[in-house]
């Protein structure tokens, strides 16, 4: 697959199969994932793939309180808002991903695989986010849809327990990538053009260029 | 070019030719970063491209001073680990990505191009990270070279002044980007086998596969 394919088109596919992921298409995913560059290329992470029911059934009451108070709190506004004016298309997105990631939560046992990442003493995260999101482009390239997850950072304490991490070596568990083969279609995502979020050498002015369309296919 | 040739061979080449990056590439890079997910899809990101010679050269001088500070305190064990065992892969790479950030310190405003990431009320940057890490893959597939770098945040105040950023809005700049035109060679970047760092379902537990050779090319 061409990269910009993958680019383009690796998005949130929460709703999946519960199919199990080959393990050779799993390392091949992992393998790409630690390609990722780290601060000062320390490689100070960890990954933990949880594939057992047993795991999975922990996790799921959690998650979907989790996502039950997110609702309820941090996209209250904006989801009041998306109720109110429903016509219009940023209220349109908001109410899709509400409905996609309640899937998420209401299947949460049934997606075959969860890769968790963790980062010692770097609370940033910026040397793991890039590591999981190589591992969503490969799954991509695999055919395997993903999407990644914060909530259950909210519970830390408690997924830590149930994953059995030593609390006394300083992990930070900082995102869930879901992954299972998906029931939709692959496509661009939608967003904002690039030149109406950046702007060249001062904050607001003009980028230089204009892209209203996605610049692929 | 391939997905899996871009992620197994973009790996930090801050040593670049000072040759401008022309506009059409900068629009495609740019362009494949929006494409990333963020949180709820709110795509609360602004990027800010820098390629005037007088903000690089407010910017080099702080650069250079937080690279001191750094080998100095986060870096200074493992530098002095390095020097007294100068023979081991692990002090080897350390000297390795010492001297090539210390350069990009010392070449600080030759190099033609900077992305800065910044977040809206999200300090965590898990909705940044991928989006410049695409920039940087979309750049490798154009013969882009790129690194992340962080140091620039620990001047936060200052940099967002250079910038022109309002510092009442919530944004916070979350990393920076150096692109160029790379004077090495592309290579597949060595890290510690994915089976090393990863677990099945506990900490600990051995994760089903191995790969002591990266499984490209």
């Amino acid at each position: 697959m061409d990269i910009r394919e993958a680019l383009y088109t690796t998005r949130a596919m929460r709703r999946v199969k519960p199919d199990p992921i080959p393990m050779d298409v799993q390392a091949r995913i992992m393998d790409a994932a630690v390609r990722a560059p780290s601060g000062g290329n320390t490689q100070n992470w960890r990954f933990l793939l949880v594939d057992d029911p047993e795991v999975k059934a922990k996790l799921g009451p959690i998650y979907r309180q989790a996502m039950s108070v997110l609702w309820g709190s941090y996209y209250k506004d904006r989801l009041d808002a998306a109720h109110d004016a429903p016509e219009l298309e940023e209220s349109k997105s908001m109410l899709r991903v509400q409905k996609s990631a309640q899937w998420l939560a209401d299947n949460f046992e049934m997606v075959p695989l969860y890769m968790f990442g963790f980062a010692q003493h770097d609370p940033s995260g910026s040397s793991v986010y890039p590591a999981l999101w190589n591992a969503q482009l490969a799954a991509r390239a695999e055919g395997v849809g993903t999407s990644l997850t914060q909530v259950l950072v909210f519970h830390n304490d408690e997924v830590l327990d149930i994953l059995g991490v030593p609390k006394d070596e300083g992990w930070n568990m900082l995102g869930c990538v879901s992954l299972g083969y998906p029931t939709g279609k692959w496509g661009v995502a939608t967003r904002q053009p690039a030149h109406d979020v950046s702007f060249r050498n001062q904050w607001g002015e003009d980028v230089g260029f204009r892209d209203d369309e996605p610049l692929w296919p």
